[in-house]
């Protein structure tokens, strides 16, 4: 059966996103550079229908998870881009634009029922207001042998890990320090102190990749 | 001239030490397993007088620290066994027995003056009040060419960060969820964005070593 697995990037420090997120810096204050390693590789710049982009150890990550993702499952405020008064509105756009780079169904977690929306290049978006285990369901079925990815934020990741429904962790280690901002480990909300097993850790000028075990 | 390092363990989620410290257990729940590594290698268990131990990677690392380390800076909590109420007693004993692992001179940063104690096979503590750039340079004399290591806590590590000395960090990333305790980057003091280079990733079964370069 497909895998549930978590595939983010993180600062040296522990944020997923910098401090002070608005609609125009939906990460934060030096989020974006979080993600500087992706958006020079081939494999992304591919899949967003851009030209060029390098091909080495980083896109073959990128390659390799574009590849197994068959379904993502994202929180509320990331489908509408961060933090911030918006976020109250249910209704609010897609931050992604009309086409998203998911390329396969994408479920978001929210408390308010909403019509599914098609986007350009396969994106869907299916709201889901039965909780993480629903979604799970959901995504699972759409994946297929497929893995789904948890894209987050940060809160929506610890959900699956306390349900002990998250089976892998794939972390980007970004060199450098935000200070400040959304940790990935901020609420721990699952049993205190755990161990995972590291089964891998690919290392490349811009990021270290590693990526762990966590069902145990 | 000799380098100013933080040589540290840190837990997947960004733990240097597990909650509820106790004399008992100084680095609180969860928090020693965040050595198993070290205790595995057979540079640490020589270093502290036992037989035994692994010759691997992690031994190579332990080794390699213990063999370019002249000199340790710690503080006072760390000198005396962690957080609690004897934290206030300023001629507590060092918790390190009679015999501490480090057999070169430790610099303790501390409030209250006191005299330096000379311990067996080598290790000497001396107390400093100036603050740490004073013991930073009483350090470095020490050392000699060799570098100069940040023992903990995580806030000396931090002064450090901010005062714009520290030149590399090695941290050891412990596959392990502490869920609450000490984090390394608890309270950033300094400028708060900042990118710092890997220099090094060396991985093990057991712990991954990050080596990065602070000095920019």
């Amino acid at each position: 059966m497909a895998k549930l697995i978590l595939d983010i990037s993180m600062s040296l420090d522990g944020f997923v996103a910098g401090p002070s997120q608005t609609l125009e810096e939906p990460l934060g204050k030096g989020g974006e550079q979080l993600h500087e390693w992706v958006f020079a590789t081939k494999a992304w710049n591919e899949s967003h229908g851009h030209p060029g982009g390098e091909v080495n150890a980083d896109s073959e990550v990128v390659e390799e998870s574009l590849r197994n993702t068959g379904a993502t499952i994202m929180g509320r405020r990331m489908f509408s881009g961060g933090e911030g008064p918006w976020e109250d509105d249910p209704n609010a756009d897609a931050w992604w634009g009309d086409d998203p780079p998911f390329h396969h169904p994408v479920f978001v977690l929210t408390h308010h029922a909403r019509e599914p929306e098609a986007k350009e290049g396969g994106t869907t978006f299916t709201f889901v207001t039965g909780g993480i285990e629903s979604a799970l369901e959901q995504a699972r079925a759409a994946a297929g042998d497929q893995d789904v990815a948890i894209a987050g934020g940060a809160n929506v990741a610890q959900q699956y890990l306390a349900a002990g429904l998250l089976e892998e962790m794939q972390i980007h280690v970004a060199p450098m320090l935000l200070g400040d901002g959304v940790r990935l480990f901020e609420s721990h909300l699952g049993p205190r102190w755990r161990e995972v097993e590291c089964t891998r850790v690919i290392e490349s000028p811009m990021v270290t990749h590693l990526r762990y075990n966590v069902s145990a």
